[in-house]
């Protein structure tokens, strides 16, 4: 126990980079064979996956004009109601590729006439197979049941869906450059892991992330729920004031995660209000101002661009994550209760 | 304190019918005039708003086969790099209209020269001042600070518009029925309410709904959380799966909202198996062999269709949320730290 979690946490960088070698081309010919043929995207995807599909709605909303939509699919599935897509394109994330709501969504698109890319681990799923477009993550199998490379993964495949969609050389050169960052951020993690040790008796979090890093407060709080059994909420700023921060009382357990960017500020601000409001604050940022007012912190490395770095600032949750299991004396590679493959309908 | 709350919970009967009463024909008028003229819908909204467009997602997608968005307010606001909307109709839902994320979502639509809805109790909000046409609830200021009259009379003129686009007469005659239903549903809950002493110490729960009551489990742990502090998180049967279900240990107390429908018997199943975990389990439902599942269960009414049932089966869940308030000790109509108009950008 305890080591195939890790194992695939420490291998992001390296299959990232590989990833994105293997794929350019590929994702470069879907993006001109689709451009102009679609309005806006609809992605389905569950769990982990879903939480790429949240970044999505921030990057190519961002990057590419583009309105997203997540899917619902038990009006698929249940309800046998689904919507009708007019000029969508649909995508489906799903590292196993196995989920039956997944495959009924992009099953009902194809049947609708839309084209359909799914992004997933397995080009032989019910979930490839349906789909016009495979974007292939070929980064070996994940063994370990929480999904980490899978997730960072599908980050990278979105995004560089999104640079080849608009053509942006810059944003691609960056997108190449950020497998250097993550191992420095797996560093950086490593070397001050042992300051979990003071969560040991935790037994509920909030996590918190705005715009691009909404994704990364969902993904990390799902990890220490699957993990470590602990109640993780995920919210970003604005929601948590429009009724959750009345929850916050001494002591109130927070974790932030902020990068540098266009949002920054705003988590700024708001963090110094829940220190006012008695919260204690665990910190991931490349930025002091906001580091300082960590109890604990994880330092990113600087110099990421935004609309990436939700690569990045995930992997201090999830080692994060990860080691609060180990200090709960728990199994991180599989916890219990939890399977690899979740099929859902 | 604890008078306000009770007052406009149990307003909610008499006011949503006569909104629908009054505002039928203009409903009736934005519908003609819309029709065809969009492809998909975007709402824009936060907190118990947010909700209300969740549960849009599924009665526009089941009975109108249109595909909603939710929209990414900080785009707009912070980023200021929003999506062009192409063919969207664009939809803000917010009782005071006051919100600047969702005004600015609105007012960005409208330079796209896309088609507008409020929903709102204030006809003189910046948010009515932004849109074509603004579906006024017009049932009294809200005083008590945790929204619960706004919420039902939001679903209720989404259910309206639901009824006039696809011009279903015997959908809207079910939909005027239920104010009958509604002040059953309060009668019942009223009568058990004693039932939540049980629930003092309560330090955190978990709240499931799924399809058309995904907006309910949403709904009812947000009022938890703002008026009893208690971390209550929500979560549809399928995502609870792929994750957070590694959270459940003995005792673990799951509320599930559950009425007659298609989406039934999967809930049922799963709260076996949520039993068989060791959760105690506090039932919401009209059907005997999901009620007597629970430690606690609060009856709703039988007869009531899936597709407006969110409006009967989120009331257990705010009388429960209310009274666990004063259990505690907590002023339930002033929550500490929350205002009834929240800004966010």
């Amino acid at each position: 126990m305890n080591k195939l979690l890790l194992k695939e946490i420490k291998e992001q960088p390296k299959v990232i980079d590989s990833f994105l070698v293997k794929q350019e081309k590929y994702v470069e010919k879907i993006c001109s064979k689709l451009k102009d043929q679609f309005d806006y995207i609809v992605i389905a995807a569950r769990g982990t996956s879903d939480n790429a599909a949240r970044y999505a709605q921030y990057l190519l909303g961002s990057e590419n004009s583009i309105q997203v939509a997540l899917a619902t699919p038990s009006l698929f599935t249940i309800y046998k109601t689904p919507p009708i897509f007019k000029k969508a394109l649909v995508v489906g994330i799903s590292q196993s590729g196995q989920s039956p709501d997944i495959v009924s969504v992009l099953g009902t698109a194809k049947k609708q006439k839309r084209p359909t890319i799914s992004i997933t681990n397995d080009t032989n799923s019910p979930l490839a197979n349906v789909s016009d477009y495979v974007i292939n993550l070929d980064i070996g199998v994940e063994k370990a049941v929480a999904a980490t490379k899978t997730y960072t993964a599908s980050l990278a495949a979105l995004a560089l869906f999104s640079c080849h969609l608009s053509g942006d050389k810059e944003r691609l050169d960056a997108l190449k450059d950020l497998p250097v960052k993550m191992l420095q951020t797996l560093d950086n993690t490593m070397k001050n892991i042992t300051q979990t040790n003071r969560y040991r008796y935790m037994d509920h979090c909030v996590v918190i992330g705005r715009g691009f890093n909404y994704s990364t407060a969902f993904e990390i709080s799902l990890k220490i729920k699957e993990l470590t059994r602990v109640i993780a909420v995920p919210y970003s700023s604005a929601d948590f004031k429009h009724g959750p921060i009345a929850t916050v009382n001494k002591g109130f357990p927070i974790i932030v995660a902020a990068p540098s960017g266009m949002i920054f500020d705003h988590i700024l601000d708001f963090s110094k209000n829940l220190i006012s409001l008695g919260a204690e604050l665990l910190v991931i940022s490349d930025n002091e101002s906001l580091l300082r007012l960590g109890k604990t912190s994880f330092t990113l490395p600087k110099g990421i661009p935004e609309w990436i770095s939700p690569i990045t600032a995930v992997i201090p949750g999830q080692v994060f994550a990860r080691q609060l299991a180990i200090e709960k004396g728990l199994d991180s590679d599989n916890p219990e209760g939890l399977k690899k493959v979740t099929e859902t309908y």
